[in-house]
């Protein structure tokens, strides 16, 4: 496997798409916030490209949008040296990347991520792909794009709920890999960061991780720490009106969950588990759950692609800055979990 | 990449399948024709399964069949760990790996071909996808199977317009790159070949083009021979009534066209065209093309994955048993050599 190309540039300009010029036609894909945003700023640096407008949210990274990304490089007559450019978050790098991997099996691609979530996660480790029904992420391949251009000038018009989501990526980082990382970050608030620094150094710890494990085999299931519990509670809560969750605040709950696992199972000192806590509910707020919720999670937990038939693997904290992969954690101790969460 | 592993089985037993056992769960796809057919001659041997039948037929190879397959695998729970066996001909070979390699990012699958074309052709090289509108294997990628388990048992129950279908596909193969072979099989009729060895031979030219070249960069092209006209004409008339062409009866076509063609721009001796549209009209019998036909093959054309911009791109015969590839080819060439066929 191909390791990622990733380039992180202050400023953009015209030698930063020049090599766009071999390719027979280019599209770029953006949602009605990126055309409005983030496409003038490129614009100007493109060869003669077709644009691919689609609806941003998660609702909306689905097959039938493939199925629409697919109708218009079609219609334009894309053929197979040409390049597809997403412009956008999470949605449209995973969606468009997923589509670009499989027209006419396989046309190159960039990711350009908009926001600091997918500028810090999604960019990097070439999972690719959409939610199906309410199963995210449920189809889909690894794919290394042909290159990440990181821009934080892209981040000056993301709204501060999207910053705070990201950050849980960049926390989450700190937590598995780097224990001085986690110190630096949590002595700050989110607006006190510098986030230029913060990026370079969340990316360069996940780019470690996944090129020594990039078909997640072993290693790289240390990324999944907060995101079995994370994932069921976004999952769950998604299309429940007035309860939607961002990524990074639901991945936050996700990640006081499985501390305490981590404190169980897996040898993390509490007093630990006490600053994750305090430092992520300082940041992101308690949220609501009930004893109704619990049955539903359940269902979600047990449809999660990391388990095995119906045990639920998880990634726990040996120690922050110390992930360890593949504990098996039953229902009831993941119930426990919650029941903490809902407690503090 | 990973080399194909193709075995050749002359009777199927419980060693075949004892591998299977390590999954969580196993999926066999079949269709009509393979549940009545080829499934009974291998249930016995399978570790408890589900299976996911779907309709036979070009016309059902779609992202919606693929979504019907994604959804049976979740209602069944299939996790990471889970298996898929494709049991049929190309249809479900490569839509069922597309199916298996996006389903959770890519879970492990045999194909088990049951037809001629299947087993010489479709089984090996790690095409998989889907038709998109009317375009052939548009939506796909390259993943070669874990298994490819050829059984000649299953030939038994073709109908003979498959075998001959199939049967293209050996000719082509012998034309590009055997000269030997393609001289012994122009030497008899379709049915008194011996097709054990007949399918092992084929397999292993194919084999050994696609190892040279897994993704389609340089010489796996030559395998394109007959399919730049053949597929055009397949795609268009696939849905007139009436008119509609199996597979391989548009390949042969699409021989002839690109033999001519290789006269005219490769160096091929006219002799040896004489004899290969000799023996394929024997084989074929010709097929009634009309001059309104001409425009709508064109549009068909201009689409192939193979083009370059607007260039038609062709691998052409430079001497029975070697095939050169990325000639370029006018539309005016490739319809000259469309009324060549025509005028036989």
């Amino acid at each position: 496997m191909q390791t990622n190309r990733v380039s992180f540039k202050q400023k953009l300009d015209a030698a930063v798409f020049e090599e766009l010029q071999r390719y027979t036609k280019v599209a770029v894909i953006v949602d009605e916030n990126t055309v409005t945003h983030c496409y003038p700023k490129i614009k100007q640096w493109l060869p003669e490209h077709t644009v691919i407008q689609i609806q941003s949210g998660e609702e909306n990274k689905t097959i039938e949008t493939c199925t629409k990304i697919w109708q218009a490089l079609t219609d334009a007559r894309f053929d197979r040296k040409s390049f597809v450019l997403n412009l956008g978050g999470g949605v449209i790098g995973d969606m468009g990347g997923f589509c670009a991997s499989t027209y006419k099996r396989g046309i190159d691609f960039w990711q350009m991520p908009t926001t600091l979530l997918s500028q810090v996660d999604a960019s990097v480790g070439g999972k690719l792909g959409v939610d199906f029904g309410k199963l995210k992420n449920h189809i889909g391949i690894f794919r290394v794009p042909d290159h990440v251009v990181i821009c934080p000038d892209f981040l000056e018009t993301l709204p501060q709920n999207e910053l705070r989501s990201g950050y849980a990526e960049v926390i989450k980082h700190g937590l598995i890999a780097n224990k001085e990382e986690w110190q630096d970050l949590s002595s700050k608030s989110l607006l006190e960061q510098d986030w230029e620094g913060v990026i370079q150094r969340s990316v360069a710890i996940k780019k470690n991780v996944v090129e020594n494990d990039p078909t997640e085999k072993g290693l790289r299931k240390i990324l999944n720490f907060g995101h079995t519990i994370g994932h069921a509670i976004e999952s769950y809560l998604l299309d429940i009106s007035g309860r939607k969750l961002l990524h990074g605040e639901a991945i936050a709950i996700g990640m006081i969950c499985e501390a305490y696992l981590s404190v169980k199972k897996a040898g993390l000192p509490e007093s630990e588990l006490d600053s994750i806590q305090d430092y992520i509910l300082k940041v992101y707020g308690k949220v609501e759950l009930t004893d109704a919720d619990i049955p539903h999670l359940q269902d979600y937990m047990l449809q999660d692609k990391k388990n095995e038939g119906e045990k639920i693997n998880c990634s726990l904290l040996e120690a922050t800055g110390d992930c360890g992969f593949d504990y098996v954690v039953s229902w009831d101790e993941a119930k426990e979990s919650i029941a903490y969460y809902m407690s503090l």
